[in-house]
């Protein structure tokens, strides 16, 4: 059998010309590979339209170790995280900043409510103390978007600094730092770039990596020290994760030829519509008003039936082949289903003829 | 040209058994990929004959993130560790315990001197507030072996923990948790196991994981709550690398085929043997004396002559297929190779052959 699509908001189905970059081994030293890295540091760079301003820190890892490091470099101990929750990401960057000991505070709305603009306004306005604010763009517990051009705005009006955890945004939906005032934007290689797991950059604004240096709680997260270390170098400082760095790079190769973050939104937001509108016809519910779900992961409540099981019905259509996601909210059964990936309309027709399958089997119809 | 060959410690030349494992993608909830994760934890174990004593904690990033994780979770804010530093990865665990606030002292010898076991017995005699010993098993700044066993005895007479940092000898030579008492022993992927790099693990004694809950200085670095959650749940805590997981196991299952670890040990002295014949009859002399020499990464004395010069030296024996290692001292010039990887007596001879030409054509000879 041919291996499953995975329909998951990362790791994700990749480009046969990603994985392939992986059958060579590379020296860490070599020039061959420095060479690499640095063109992965300038196409991202690129791709936030940040080359001007920032600089870009590669870390090893997953995107969550790129968050604690943003979070531990750049907010001082004495500096205050005001943090905008509307999910499991938003609360997971506030247990970074407890267990790292950074004063924080957390505003908090539901999970299918964007963060409120006029009440971050409010907060900054009340609490000189605030010196960041980090915002999720994309939840990825539900799928929902962020205003993150409106709470930029605010966020620079008020003169404070502001952390974008981009995981699941960065390359689909469009961000551009000659617009848009960030000292830290965070994402990792297996998401909207469709590179493999196992490495997230920070792309940081020039004179805030320059002021963090002795911030880090962690020597082997020190974006500072790894900065200055590639600089100087052209190498990580510790040893680099070769071969996902190699098809880090085919990837960015391969969004580039596509056509950057137009194109690849394009493709993102047609297959989201063939999902959307697939399921919906099934009698699924998307969870979230389609004017606030970003065309990245789909939340669908569960279906009504009493005999629906989630693991019955992930089995089944695993079977059919695809890759679906659990749901993570406390309060109502949901599924999730990726639109991200190597995969488009066709993909995306076959997974809703699959599901539509498995609700017949396994009788879930309401 | 055919790719050079690594004659690094690490990043070094897989089998390609070993990068093909890469060419899939897996769902990181899914249970294909849990079997994969939990089959190298088991066989882990059992390389460290550790399966009645010890769990494994694998963590995503590299060797130095494991390291930073074992210090950061087993030695608790109140207690002492002491290290014994003859290199480079001696002084990183120090810097290490520096950057966490760990209490820490260290006890030096120089380079080419193995770690001074009455020494430390009488450190620890001394000094009642020492909780746990850090060891450099085989210190790749030079190549050079530490009395494992000696000091384990020593530690654990003294009442105190040891942890090993195994990343370089894992695997190659003997470590066995029935014999040898210690809390943790850490190393990675690509090392003696000959996996590609962007994970480390942790073999943590049972009790020691058990009581380490609440001492991390990192949310990402916890080991405590990735062990709990990989027992509870079968995945990893956050994203894994999962084609280098999917490698690794590849390289697991080759190790076992191969003969484990006295079969790799058999084939990497090999290896040792035809590098250290073949480039002292060049008039290279090695740094250190052979008998506390580990069959794993050499270091010689850079040639004499005048004209060398380490850039054209390791491009000349670049361009003939085979990558060196810079030196890591201070106080000597010199080059260092690998004897591990996926190679044998073979690609031995040919490097020797490759330098031998480099030396003659640079004019390097004394």
């Amino acid at each position: 059998m041919r291996e499953p699509i995975l329909l998951t908001p990362g790791p994700l189905t990749t480009a046969t010309a990603t994985k392939t970059a992986m059958l060579a081994d590379w020296g860490s030293w070599d020039s061959a590979f420095n060479d690499i890295t640095a063109r992965v540091r300038r196409n991202l760079l690129g791709i936030a339209h940040a080359g001007a301003t920032h600089v870009c820190v590669p870390l090893q890892g997953s995107g969550t170790f790129a968050v604690e490091a943003a979070i531990g470099n750049l907010v001082p101990r004495d500096g205050k995280l005001l943090i905008l929750v509307n999910g499991a990401y938003g609360k997971r960057m506030a247990r970074i900043a407890e267990v790292l000991g950074r004063p924080f505070l957390v505003h908090e709305t539901r999970d299918n409510e964007p963060a409120d603009v006029a009440r971050l306004a409010a907060i900054l306005a009340a609490d000189a103390s605030i010196t960041h604010v980090g915002l999720i763009h994309c939840e990825t517990s539900t799928g929902i978007l962020n205003p993150l051009e409106a709470i930029a705005q605010v966020v620079a009006k008020a003169g404070r600094k502001l952390i974008i955890d981009a995981m699941s945004s960065f390359g689909a939906l469009p961000i551009d730092a000659r617009e848009i005032a960030f000292d830290a934007l965070i994402a990792s290689s297996n998401k909207c770039i469709e590179g493999v797991p196992g490495m997230g950059f920070v792309i940081v604004e020039k004179t805030a990596i320059a002021a963090s240096a002795g911030n880090s709680h962690s020597l082997a997260m020190d974006l500072h020290d790894q900065h200055q270390y590639m600089e100087k170098t052209g190498q990580w400082r510790f040893t680099p994760p070769t071969h996902v760095v190699a098809a880090f790079d085919a990837a960015i190769t391969r969004f580039i030829e596509e056509g950057g973050q137009p194109a690849r939104l394009a493709r993102y937001r047609d297959n989201c519509d063939a999902l959307i509108d697939g399921l919906t016809e099934l009698g699924l519910k998307l969870y979230l008003p389609r004017a606030i779900q970003a065309p990245i992961i789909l939340t669908f409540h569960a279906p009504a039936s009493p005999n629906y099981d989630f693991q019955r019905f992930y089995q089944g259509v695993r079977a059919l082949g695809f890759i679906l996601y659990p749901g993570k909210l406390t309060e109502a059964d949901t599924f999730r289903i990726g639109c991200i990936g190597a995969v488009d309309r066709a993909e995306m027709l076959q997974a809703v003829s699959a599901i539509a399958r498995v609700i017949r089997e396994q009788h879930l119809l309401a």
